[in-house]
């Protein structure tokens, strides 16, 4: 094995990496880490740190580390055939499989599913595809996309712009004009403090009216929304919201696209996040659960509604031209089928649903009395905990003091790996759906010692 | 083994193949394919078909398949650390040795690397990356971006815009606006059939000049293309197009982004076609070869002078708001790493290079006379032959005859695959870089029967 040293020169010169901040990177000022293991809970790195994944990896790892079920069918697949395409037609027994997998564990009216790699690719195959349906329809005005402030959907161009967050437009020029923003269902932060959940519900829909009004429902094919805002601060929605957003998307014919690459597949205690609130949707996003990040695969299920237009437009005009190369790649396919095997027989949407409660419970309990906690929330293994400097009047602290990251820090002198969200001091928790009660007691207990160690 | 009736029955009734007749694939009505293993240059499927790949895949496997070194890396890895993440300076000993054999087979200029799954969101990543780029320089209109018809570069909302094909864009509302297209480099399909391959190549230079023009040189960020047209019909640049048009670019201040997802890592007899044919690129893209398919993983290279400007700008601003959650995956790496070496043991990029000169000539020699062929052309393992009605008036087909599908569907009746390509009667070979003697001569071979089947 390498030496720290060596690698870490290779990596300093060479490695690009995502969502950091590159020139500190490159000159050695920020802290790097090399990992190198993981079982359940827990990953290792090369400096001999064992540490408790209290957001397994970016939510993904759902079934925890070193899985030697979903290991072995890799290497099953990787020696059967590592790779063929699934152009016009072509298949392997795992990406059938699983596409089977999925549509049995969808809703109802969902009829086929596209696999791509990840959940930015996978809203990029989306939106390609509302546009194609509108076009058969014979309705080529109808195209834009109305997305959530706060809501995130990737960090492409187009799938960068559906996201709903500053750090991800800021000199990129995005959001483009196709997407229009609405709302965030975030009633901890809403404008007007006086407004009941109920009261925030109906403000929610009449902003998005108000949007659809100005834009001309005409012109606008399609809404996209987590069922619980993820990285934009973890944050289930107020009661009533999905039923009257739905309501509204129906009367002007809005498909609507659930994005459920952080709920879908147990993390809410249900199989989707559209289970658990009663979204109906037209197409839903998969990824990060579908393979627990084993294998890089992700997903568009296709509603029988827009599917039979989708028909209509290859018979009219042939082939539909869209692929990626690694479209349902075998490796992918094997991982997803032992994972969603695995999730089955581990009992895991059970216990996201009961161990969720559980930590949420424990966390509210725990930290929730504290003079600068101004909100612990959550829904299954999502928790958050959002920090106020001033309870009374929800006073955000500034920016610039940093209390979030100062906060994960801490917890990750404690082994313990949380993360400070964007916008806001936000700390998120989105641990592997295996989390035991010692562990989620853990967790907290890290918490409360960290907030005490920060803020006092 | 499931059977093939089970199994084809899940197919149509769940799985969204990429590239497909949806409606006929649905119904039952075209062929599927199950495939269960390959080795060197051949597949095998369900149905007990052995079929050398003349395609190497959608021309990515190029180390062959079945390839014990990569199977043991991908499953080594698997059992060590199936998954972390690549954000804020966390890696692995796969992904950070991986960077830096990248960088050590690179051109000279090159700094980093940056990874992502495919072709698509490697070219998503680096117009995001050149739009960043000009902003950060405080030139916020010069952000256009021009691409030739007929190249390839993706099939997302942008990159399928990049792209320059009429399949990809066919009511999908592409291209975009911020792309615009120049003439096609592609000397056999000239207007002017009077014109020489230098005066074409002026031609191609006065056109991208009269577009700069018209477009204002302060309005274009980059240039992408594919040093080889691939899916545009396989087709090698006329001599001294490159050195032209990069003089063209320099002169205004544009990027150069070489598109190697087909070219890089010895398709073309060097390790990029970059070295090729003496393109100094400012990203290039890379994929396919950079793993020979075995498990999904892409990369961006970015110059010294694209890299300098992008850590100016997180000094500015903070981390880059870019990543994908299965940035830099370490099965992915792992592959990258294995498939890396096994290209140097097997001294791949020097058989591509002398296999590939014998394979076009052979197929010159063998079918190059045919009434109806109307070029054979390649460079390394790429070649391609094109066909015409009428040789002495280079007329085309019309489409509807369905020639360049039927000679496909002949060559796989003899069992070879070869991809019909669009936009012509073209039939294209990728071999693997491993192709031997005896297997190059009985791809000419059967290409010879199925012309004189089809053609007479």
């Amino acid at each position: 094995m390498l030496t720290n040293d060596q690698l870490s020169q290779w990596d300093r010169e060479n490695f690009f990496h995502p969502s950091t901040h590159l020139a500190q990177h490159a000159r050695g000022e920020s802290p790097s880490r090399i990992v190198t293991g993981g079982d359940g809970v827990f990953i290792e790195d090369r400096d001999g740190n064992r540490l408790l994944d209290g957001f397994a990896g970016l939510y993904c790892v759902n079934v925890g580390y070193g899985r030697t079920e979903i290991q072995d069918a890799i290497a099953a697949q990787a020696r059967e055939l590592a790779y063929y395409h699934a152009y016009v037609g072509h298949g392997t027994e795992a990406s059938i499989t699983l596409s089977k997998m999925v549509l049995d564990r969808a809703p109802s009216n969902m009829s086929k599913v596209y696999f791509g790699l990840g959940g930015s690719d996978a809203n990029e195959t989306n939106i390609k595809l509302v546009w194609y349906y509108n076009n058969i329809l014979g309705r080529p005005e109808k195209k834009k996309i109305i997305s959530r402030w706060r809501g995130y959907h990737g960090s492409g161009l187009m799938t960068g712009s559906l996201t709903g967050l500053a750090g991800f437009h800021k000199k990129f020029d995005l959001p483009l004009s196709q997407v229009k923003h609405t709302t965030a269902p975030d009633y901890f932060r809403r404008d007007d403090l006086n407004q009941t959940e109920a009261q925030f519900v109906a403000h929610c829909v009449s902003e998005l009216e108000a949007l659809i009004e100005r834009e001309g429902a005409d012109t606008i094919a399609a809404f996209i929304g987590e069922p619980v805002l993820g990285t934009g601060g973890l944050v289930p929605p107020p009661a009533g919201y999905w039923e009257a957003i739905q309501k509204v998307l129906k009367r002007h014919d809005i498909l609507m696209i659930a994005d459920e690459v952080v709920t879908g597949f147990g993390r809410l205690g249900t199989m989707f996040g559209s289970d658990h609130y009663g979204i109906e949707a037209d197409i839903i996003t998969i990824a990060k659960g579908l393979t627990s990040a084993y294998a890089p695969l992700s997903g568009s299920i296709i509603s029988d509604k827009v599917w039979k237009v989708l028909e209509q437009g290859t018979d009219e005009n042939g082939p539909i031209g869209h692929g990626w190369t690694y479209s349902a790649h075998p490796i992918g396919a094997a991982a997803g089928v032992a994972n969603l095997n695995l999730i089955d027989s581990m009992d895991l949407v059970d216990n996201a649903g009961k161990m969720g409660a559980y930590f949420n419970k424990a966390m509210a309990d725990a930290v929730g009395g504290h003079a600068h906690v101004g909100d612990v929330r959550g829904e299954g293994l999502l928790c958050a905990v959002e920090f106020v400097e001033d309870k009374s009047d929800r006073t955000f602290y500034d920016s610039s003091k940093k209390i979030g990251p100062q906060l994960a820090a801490a917890l990750l002198k404690r082994n313990v790996i949380a993360r400070a969200m964007p916008q806001g001091d936000i700390i998120g928790f989105a641990p592997p759906l295996c989390l035991s009660k010692t562990e989620a007691d853990s967790i907290v207990l890290s918490m409360a010692d960290s907030i005490k160690e920060v803020l006092g």
